[in-house]
């Protein structure tokens, strides 16, 4: 990780807020697992949630996890095979995803992942109900043990490669929305 | 998982075919660990690639790991908090990641994640050096113990929520490429 290692505050939270999917990993007893899900970042804090019924979140409360995003910002074809790559933002997290039980901070977390989907959505969507909240898993991790990894710019061939007769760049990727659909 | 796990070989290969990145998770000795890395399937087995300085990559040979892929179509917005979701595919495989020896199997297996950039690459490109290879720990997964979840479709409101006043839908997202950069 070394030579793309970043831990500047700024680029770790813009990050977690552009990327709308991260991989919770945790360590089952009978192998790791890992999972994709939904999260917030409120300050210092992700949070992630999920129903009381799933044994991956059961597991991983009050459990050693780590979460991971990436956003992949293009394919990098360089003109040796080996020195093919991607460009990518990326943060891992480790640390102990805690059981929120405080009804304000549950709250606020949940919230906090609607308005993910869309500014100003929390206020607007029917609130959820107590039985709502009772099957709803809400854990925290802390943003301590954290690290960055961005790869940018083209591709990086060895010298005697360059004249190798193939195009090479980036093609660059993002994730576009279409047209909202009504059902 | 029940209600969205679907078991469709077909339906497992076209997820890991379209995706381009894939979530690696290894249980090491302090704690759990998942990574994003580039893959490519090739029949039943899936295929990863890193450096031989890479910890986790190290790790993760003769271990059992947990491998998983997310393409996400869509953010669904309910009228309750509660039902919004995301419209997404995703394939996760448990099973044991084994160090690809034989000289053939790993030129297919890195072939096939360099085809993933763009096809004929593989062929087109400067061709890996013993050098090369000799830094690359190739990794296999079979596809045995492996699933798919899929969310298609609109938001699924509470009937006494249809007349909640806000619109609900889906906001279709999917990953655009731009023109090819070069430098």
């Amino acid at each position: 990780m070394a030579a793309r290692g970043k831990y500047d505050r700024s680029v770790v939270h813009a990050i977690l807020d552009e990327c709308l999917v991260a991989h919770l990993a945790v360590a089952l007893p009978d192998g790791p697992r890992v999972m994709p899900t939904t999260f917030a970042r409120v300050d210092e804090v992700v949070y992630v949630h999920g129903s009381v019924a799933n044994r991956t979140f059961r597991e991983a409360s009050g459990a050693a996890v780590c979460l991971e995003v990436t956003i992949l910002d293009g394919l990098v074809l360089a003109r040796s095979a080996f020195h093919h790559s991607m460009n990518f933002r990326s943060v891992v997290v480790y640390g102990t995803a805690t059981a929120v039980t405080d009804p304000t901070e549950r709250r606020l977390a949940l919230d906090a992942i609607v308005e993910r989907a869309a500014p100003g959505r929390a206020a607007a969507a029917r609130p959820p109900t107590e039985s709502e909240l009772r099957s709803t898993l809400v854990l925290s991790i802390p943003l301590i043990e954290v690290s960055a990894k961005v790869r940018t710019g083209g591709p990086i061939d060895d010298e005697e490669d360059l004249s190798w007769p193939i195009w090479a760049g980036v093609i660059p990727l993002h994730l576009e929305s279409g047209e909202p659909l009504t059902f």
